[in-house]
């Protein structure tokens, strides 16, 4: 099942990607006389049972919208992040593995939706793209074990983790800057439901312009997404809707040769395709 | 003028600071049969024209409050801080002056009240405490220079911007977890309006279990107040209720000889006192 949120009069409201176009979940509900959940949060807080209710609504649906996509999840606050989490851009940054996660964060401004296209600010150069698997929390977690961590996990997006580079190693080494420039943490196009998904092993890939950039698995991560938020949930309470991005493989601008470096500019496009979640792009202004 | 938010059937309510007690502002508008703002959000929306109707709130007011006090401003996403603000701080740290702010963030479950009790989780041990003056934005801020960034200011409040410093230096130089934890971002007694402060020339201090351990003025900033709004907004907006913890001077345990680091622990009761604000003071579990 795909959950995507679509504009309707102004609010975000709950849709299911199929292959016959996008179903206007509350109109469809509406039509059958049955129960669905209002948005993409109570989605999250119904849980199972709120996925129990959508799935037939994906069959023989009669109500679909034609209305732009929005940003796929619901804004929350937080949008946690974790750096250097695969083996093989450890490696192509020349950095050692790290012992334990490394977190940083975004601000909610950063989210953007698949289709929309990012600016550019003309003060710094050094752009860059990383295709990244995101977690969409979907209730509280706090002291949670690796092995029950993945049960608190609502679904999963594609990211895409725009830095700029030239600006997130000037900031006395701390990254926050640099990576929530308004637009710079574009997800979606659809969160795939938890239980559909093994994010232990998902090809993950990224291009530019149609060119192949990144193309890994989620296998080759450091800290899976169980121990990531195992580790989290030991420091803070992560709340539904609370987004990690897990991280992203080698094959980015910043671990390119520095005469092959060929930063990000208004005009490129960028893709993020993550197995049985589906394809996410923007293009820049 | 000094705002405060107390409890009112579990919902924070504005008040008013005043030496016979907190006002309770709506009660005490609804017996005067005025306007006045319904929260500190409206507050803050209002700006110059809710301050005006708070104003007489405070002379002869017989609405008075007894519920304890909640955190002072409203719960935004965002809590800004900038690291490395202050000249003695940067010199007893052993480091350069920075040639730019240093942000980074702490999330909103951070957040304590004044008279709170924080916990300090058993995992660590190098807990440390950071007087800081915090500024409340008032109005959407972006691209806004120097001379023009403190008009967007809605009030200051006392912070203490408590770190881990056994874990701060150990996620690849990240410092968001460690500074994250709940209750690790106390503010208050009071919000004072920025129009009554000049947050180039006020004393700071902070005390542990009555001890002085910093006493500086907030003049030996390296980038003030208006510079670090000024430097933010060039990059994302701003937004109103913000919070943005603007350094720490010289003093903290970090900055101790090791032979003499004396971390904080349960028990220990922590006091930061800005001039024309007033005393936030903690204690620890």
């Amino acid at each position: 099942m795909k959950l995507v949120q679509f504009w309707h009069d102004s609010t975000p409201a709950l849709g299911l990607q199929t292959p016959q176009g996008i179903v206007d979940v509350q109109a469809e509900a509406a039509r059958r006389g049955v129960s669905a959940p209002a948005d993409m949060a109570q989605a999250i807080a119904l849980g199972d049972e709120g996925l129990s209710q959508l799935a037939p609504l994906a069959e023989a649906a009669r109500c679909f919208t034609s209305a732009p996509l929005a940003p796929v999840v619901t804004q929350t606050g937080r949008i946690l992040c974790i750096g250097l989490n695969y083996r093989r851009h450890a490696k192509e940054c020349g950095l050692p593995l790290p012992p334990a996660p490394v977190p940083f964060c975004k601000f909610s401004n950063a989210l953007a939706a698949h289709g929309e296209a990012v600016k550019l600010l003309p003060d710094y150069k050094e752009y860059d793209y990383e295709a990244e698997l995101v977690a969409v929390m979907g209730r509280p977690a706090r002291d949670v074990s690796v092995d029950e961590a993945l049960d608190y996990v609502y679904g999963y997006t594609c990211g895409d983790d725009l830095s700029t580079r030239d600006l997130q190693f000037a900031r006395g080494g701390q990254w926050l800057l640099s990576k929530t420039f308004d637009g710079f943490a574009p997800i979606g196009p659809c969160l795939v439901p938890a239980r559909e998904l093994d994010p232990t092993a998902l090809d993950i890939s990224s291009q530019v312009n149609g060119q192949t950039r990144q193309s890994s698995n989620t296998g080759d991560m450091i800290f899976s997404v169980a121990q990531i938020i195992a580790d989290l949930s030991r420091h803070f309470t992560l709340m539904p809707g609370d987004l990690i991005f897990t991280g992203t493989p080698q094959g980015v601008m910043q671990g390119y040769p520095a005469d092959r470096k060929d930063w990000l500019k208004p005009g490129d496009r960028v893709s993020v395709t993550i197995q049985s979640i589906g394809t996410l792009e923007n293009t820049f202004v």
